[in-house]
């Protein structure tokens, strides 16, 4: 005992915490190693078709945990349920934690790494969450916590940023510098008080970048969202884009105009620009899906509630295949039963030939409002907090 | 990437678990190198005057916390007010989970390790609680899977021994392979159809046992835990034990004869016995607290609810300095505002000369059934899970 006593000394010190950049922390990508996938469990009935939906995170959870540690968070009374459910599942872990809606990607923190000799050191930052710029209309409060809650329960040093909106759907990084973001969501409708150039500053002094990359809009009627970049455009390698990319885009017979418009803009900005390394960016263009509407059905058995997004009819619901999720070994893509469903997964295929890809059938998450790459947080592997 | 695609391997293997002691995992003893220390908060209102309570266990925390990291268990009602709290303190992490009450020792998992080259391995245990052998009188569901959740969040392996009656305050172990507990608690009132030696062979399997020590009974009226030994005796280094000892125990002069016969029949066992390497064991004799009562004023303002322990004024409070809690570099005893605190702090001091002895008046956190240590459950230092 004695000999190692001084050892624990490093255990005793109040870590003193400026800005990431300051401290050396940076944003790894998604598809840089992982320890863990936290997923948010669907349990909102203003938002989801319970038993379906949560049949979608169920395959996407035992997809992953083939691979690495799944979190689950679950609201405290379905946490039983939840457990015995997976309990099967040595790699999935369930949480239980208050929240208004199960939107991980967004309400978790986003994680944070640094490397220090053989260590890998953890922290997050929390981000204001105002019910993605619908601070009136939304349930938020609950949510609002998430990030702080689950830091404290990993016991790591937490950056809290609550004075600046944003959610962990509205970037995408390279892990190297660079992110992607859209000037309809962060600029538009989130921090409207705020220049461009403010929200450079922030995100670089918190994601630890050198290179932002703003596409004008997110995909077609992602009004939830307001053009989460995580549904329309994300690394998928250092120096490599997904772009999602209606069939015949560019061309006089393309029969999706509006996604056409989103789609054309996003490639102009990305052909005219480089990465933080200064290098030209690879774009892998995903086949959008055609153009999927809300069912009479869907409507009739999505009970609205107070503080949840109001649903109609036949309204063009945003689907892309680009929502997917990306894991150590695994890459789930969500599929929608249509023509593009296998292009997406040969795609796929080929730029991550050593990982599996896997389709997810997905509809009853995009009937919330969301995709699994919504309902998901990475968290970077570390060999320390 | 690729060339450490090999390594993620590792992350994805089902860990198969068949006990403990057959995976090679062990409980360290308390006064081992410590990862953190978990903490309930008071805020069950059947059991504590809420406030002074909390303030007892803020001290505690805060003590722990300048050399290491705390978790402190919250209900979801009070989470934002304890973060508030505690946010100085970049120690201390707020957990919320529901429970029914605060004594985490009982309800906590019993932590185990396994060393392995370079890396400690960490798993769990949780027994079944069933309100301290009152399943039917004490509301308890809720705390029956505190063991359960808090592992999940730690997203560790669990090892579920649910038909078995104990709780972490019922024993005490050297991390050498030895176990001390009483008869009074384990075999009287948790597990009355089991023989000693099924039970001595549950405890071996389950925390990596050769030797079990037990003393007759615990401390004099502590009638909630019916004889915990973390109350009476416990193990303060290898070989070393500390036993709660009434002044003039063993003389005509002794005034606490309740105490004392209590005191006496564990000192023999003591005296009689080695460690599960064959040593004898040096007793340390921890004074005793002179006669503690209920007052009527803490009759009056402790409100009786329904689903817990029913308390009476000029009771006698089963107050005992021995209930102390040991992290990495400090030692916190409970005192009593009475003449023998310093003696206590001085002995501890004695015992533990490289760790600073902190005396915190308990008074508040006995009148709720236990002592601090019943509110702690320490969690070993590993580098992995």
């Amino acid at each position: 005992m004695p000999k190692t006593r001084k050892n624990y000394i490093k255990h005793c010190i109040n870590i003193d915490v400026k800005t990431p950049i300051k401290d050396g922390f940076r944003m790894p990508a998604e598809f840089e190693r992982q320890e863990a996938t936290w997923l948010g469990w669907p349990s909102n009935p203003g938002t989801f078709r319970i038993n379906p939906a949560q049949a979608v995170i169920e395959k996407v959870a035992r997809i992953i945990a083939k691979y690495q540690k799944v979190h689950i968070v679950v609201q405290p009374s379905t946490w039983e349920y939840a457990y015995e459910l997976f309990k099967d599942c040595k790699n999935i872990f369930v949480t239980e934690l208050n929240t208004d809606d199960n939107w991980l990607r967004d309400i978790a923190p986003t994680f944070l790494t640094k490397n220090e000799g053989k260590n890998i050191y953890l922290r997050s930052i929390g981000w204001k969450f105002n019910g993605w710029g619908n601070p009136k209309e939304i349930k938020h409060d609950m949510d609002a916590l998430a990030a702080l809650k689950i830091t404290n329960t990993l016991a790591i040093p937490f950056y809290k940023k609550f004075d600046f909106v944003c959610e962990g759907g509205s970037f995408s990084v390279d892990g190297q510098g660079t992110l992607m973001t859209t000037e309809e969501c962060l600029l538009k409708h989130r921090n409207p008080t705020l220049t461009k150039n403010q929200i450079n500053n922030i995100l670089s002094n918190y994601l630890n970048l050198s290179k932002i990359i703003w596409l004008p809009y997110g995909v077609a009627n992602d009004t939830d969202t307001t053009g989460h970049v995580d549904n329309m455009c994300v690394f998928v390698g250092v120096g490599k884009v997904l772009l999602t990319w209606p069939k015949d885009c560019g061309t006089s017979k393309c029969l999706d105009k509006e996604q056409e418009k989103r789609s054309l803009a996003a490639l102009r900005v990305l052909e005219n620009t480089t990465d933080a390394k200064g290098n030209k960016l690879t774009v892998y263009k995903m086949p959008h899906p055609p153009i999927l509407r809300y069912t009479k059905d869907e409507i009739n058995t999505l009970p609205f509630t107070k503080g949840s997004f109001v649903r109609e009819p036949n309204v063009r619901l945003a689907a892309s295949h680009v929502n997917l999720i990306i894991t150590n070994n695994a890459i789930v893509v969500p599929i929608f039963n249509c023509p593009t469903d296998s292009e997406a997964i040969k795609l796929m295929s080929q730029i991550f030939p050593e990982r599996k890809v896997y389709g997810v059938y997905a509809r009853e998450i995009v009937i919330g409002g969301g995709n699994i790459h919504c309902m998901s947080q990475q968290q970077p592997y570390s060999t320390t907090a």
